[in-house]
């Protein structure tokens, strides 16, 4: 596997994080940026965002710091995200549909290059995301893999069918899914999961309406 | 407002990261946990953690720490969601219907308990999430506002309505917006905005199959 696992997945959780703001810096015309600025801007101490950064390379200048226009295509390297990566999603419903259309997966270079369903009704029929795709039988799964060279694989069916599903976007050569269901999948160790947790965005809304130290 | 102004945003996403873990080792048995502990399963320093949650109340007790089925009510009730909090949506496309049916709301407390659309093809026809509703037109948010006492709204929007449909969510009452689209979205500073980045999971993904140190 890659030389990424004795990085904490925190660090590597912030590492997104500093994209962001790096962008955003570049965005305002920001040139260089020292440890501490780039802390400040998300309430991090210099010390840690030298710390997680130091586990990827070395980035910074003495007396200079860090130049966004230089760190942002190494972090964007270092992510795997400096090309245009396929991805394929299992589940055309309407969370399917939506993520198919969502716009800020391209933004940050990820299309969505092939879809499957088990509904044989769905089969044969045509979306329209960044690019025109046609909806497949998961049997046409490993094909398409090979023929795109997906790694990723965006989970979106009921909770019910998820684990199957995973299994086989594993046998069909998937690396990594993002899944949708609220289920923890059980996976071979080599496969990366990431679960989305959408309900952590409302608590952090509910907590600036009513949030009080207690 | 609240008195949440003078903690730092980080911290306070910091503190759904504590609960998720400390509800994880609820459901392993565990009672008590050092600041060390905590941090170590979220790859945070203890310091980082006592930091954070010192910001929130005193939580820990002498030589036991953290007593977990203590401190996750409390963690609740700082981010206001000890109690069932309503939410309304705006905008019943594709992302929407998932929205409201999407289970992890409920889970963590929150329930769509009114829908919004423009389009007079969609308004009265039925959905069903957690609870059955009617899909209404925006003119009638301000009644659904105060009828289920609700402060915080989804904008599931195509991105070029989404400033509109946002200024009438707050002029309907909506004190905390959860926003789909890839907008930035200009309002009152009173009122709470968090923007969801789907592709940031992507890229963990992605790194944790293709990084390495550069």
């Amino acid at each position: 596997m890659s030389k990424s696992e004795n990085i904490p997945v925190p660090a590597v959780r912030r590492l997104s994080l500093y994209l962001r703001q790096l962008e955003t810096f570049l965005a305002n015309d920001r040139l260089t940026v020292s440890s501490k600025q780039l802390g400040q801007a998300l309430c991090l101490s210099d010390a840690q965002v030298r710390k997680d950064l130091a586990y990827f390379g070395q980035f910074g200048h003495a007396g200079i710091g860090y130049r966004v226009g230089e760190l942002i295509p190494r972090v964007r390297r270092i992510l795997g995200t400096d090309k245009p990566a396929h991805v394929l999603l299992v589940g055309v419903g309407n969370l399917g549909r939506a993520l198919i259309s969502y716009r800020g997966f391209s933004k940050q270079g990820f299309e969505v290059v092939a879809a499957f369903d088990k509904d044989p009704a769905k089969i044969g029929r045509e979306l329209h995301g960044s690019t025109a795709l046609r909806i497949e039988s998961l049997g046409a799964m490993s094909a398409a893999v090979r023929k795109h060279s997906i790694r990723l694989g965006i989970l979106a069916v009921p909770s019910s069918a998820a684990q199957g599903v995973a299994d086989e976007m594993v046998t069909a050569g998937i690396r990594g899914i993002l899944n949708f269901a609220p289920v923890t999948l059980q996976v071979n160790p080599s496969v990366a999961v990431s679960s989305v947790d959408l309900a952590v965005h409302l608590e952090q809304l509910s907590f600036q309406l009513t949030g009080s130290p207690s």
